[in-house]
């Protein structure tokens, strides 16, 4: 019932997620089919194996799919869902890869009856945006968010299940809200974080140009997310706003207390407070 | 004269920074001489092949050098200057690995008059510390800076330059209460803002404990220097307090204002920050 031997998945969005995830899912499965604005996305697609099909027909791409993977930024998601409900065959079951699920799971509760709707995010990304970068090994070994409705029947989530163990990656089911929450913290913040670092070498450049001459290894890791998609990422933080400026007040305020040990030169409690975070980030990744 | 064939040198801290340098100044010189505290560092430093010789013993360490490399914890050094000073045979060079100057700076310059003093650090590291990890190439292809003193002679800067040049790094001369500014942006700041994500990341695992399943990439790069060791990183921002403190403000208020734009949905403006600092990180690493 869960297999995918035997179903056709369209995947709508051709950028990095989008083709990576194509590219896993082929040949596990009847066809992927790929559908993206710009036909050039679809050529490259084909040309680098990693649909069977393509087009720049949405009508068309999703006419004989068993499975349809919104691919799209998620405001981009948030159109495309009212808007594919018709289309899509009796059963059909249409999951998306948008990296806040709340405003997506409430869009999908509209969907017409005939449609089995599940929000997906898998945890995994680059640095650089596109199909040039899209890789079909990029979904390997990571987290697979899946944030049921109320209306998702175990069938439909089973095949979301089959989908991200096809595509390598490890299936957590989470309520929408919930993940939200979590993932504003350990993933909207962190973007936050990156940006406010480099903006805030940018101001010092201004002072001494020099900065540009010497920046180390630390800097470059906790800066690389600052590099993420712009679109995608504003899209993210606005929906998911509430949860997003919660997490940032808790890391003020944290900062603010590390800055406070350091001007009163407290060594004991700054000592105290720098070991207890270190051994917590050992046990994040032992 | 600048040249460190015929010359021993001695390091006197054997952990991660210590260890490597003489790993990778040896066979350039006449002899490498590792002073450690503990035996079994010298014993594993001769075991590895990293120094010639070995000595638990400081005065007879530096009895012979030609130029001594101070590799321990910033406020070690600070405490160890006046106390080698006067052990230093004529003409020595005394340089040290320390992340910030300006303190180490004033102390040197009251050193003997016999001696030559020099600031050093290498912009390298690791998570990890001691002399487990330490290896020969950590600073190859790194900046050395060099805060010279007004007493220090054109020949010992020459020294200093022949000695990051030795170990694969590429020497910068910063004046000493430059490089703290600089380095508070682009070295210190990264390692709270790291510790700051851990510790929110930590604060949501009370709420919810699946935080630690989904923990992405973002979120592991951005945290990765919150492992340093606690020890440095205590000395270090213990004597750059004021720099730290007013970058983090600078931070803190970036960190506010991309906030607030999430909160009030201020899409444009959002897009407009967010692009400016994608734009300047990619100039930071093309």
């Amino acid at each position: 019932m869960s297999g995918l031997a035997d179903k056709q998945i369209t995947v709508i969005g051709m950028g990095l997620m989008g083709a990576s995830l194509a590219g896993a899912l082929r040949g596990k499965c009847r066809a992927v089919v790929g559908v993206a604005r710009r036909g050039a996305s679809i050529e490259m697609a084909l040309e680098r194996g990693l649909i069977d099909q393509g087009t720049t027909d949405l009508a068309e791409g999703v006419s004989r799919a068993d499975v349809v993977v919104l691919a799209t930024p998620v405001r981009v998601i948030l159109r495309q869902i009212p808007e594919i409900g018709p289309l899509l065959p009796e059963g059909c079951l249409l999951i998306d890869l948008g990296s806040t699920k709340a405003d997506i799971v409430a869009a999908m509760a509209d969907l017409p009856p005939h449609v089995q709707p599940l929000g997906g995010h898998p945890m995994c990304g680059k640095e650089k945006s596109g199909i040039e970068v899209a890789e079909p090994t990029l979904y390997q070994g990571r987290t697979f968010i899946l944030s049921p409705l109320p209306r998702t029947s175990e069938a439909a989530l089973a095949q979301g299940k089959a989908l991200a163990q096809a595509a390598g990656a490890r299936p957590l089911v989470i309520e929408a809200a919930r993940q939200d929450f979590l993932v504003a913290t350990i993933s909207h913040l962190p973007y936050l974080l990156a940006c406010a670092l480099v903006s805030t070498a940018d101001a010092t450049t201004s002072a001494d140009p020099l900065v540009w001459e010497i920046v180390a290894g630390g800097f470059r890791d906790t800066s690389r997310v600052a590099g993420s998609d712009v679109t995608m990422m504003v899209d993210i933080l606005l929906t998911n706003h509430d949860q997003v400026v919660k997490a940032t007040e808790v890391c003020i305020s944290q900062l603010r207390e590390l800055q406070s040990l350091v001007a009163e030169k407290n060594e004991e409690a700054l000592r105290a407070m720098l070991s207890a975070i270190r051994e917590t980030r050992k046990e994040m990744y032992p």
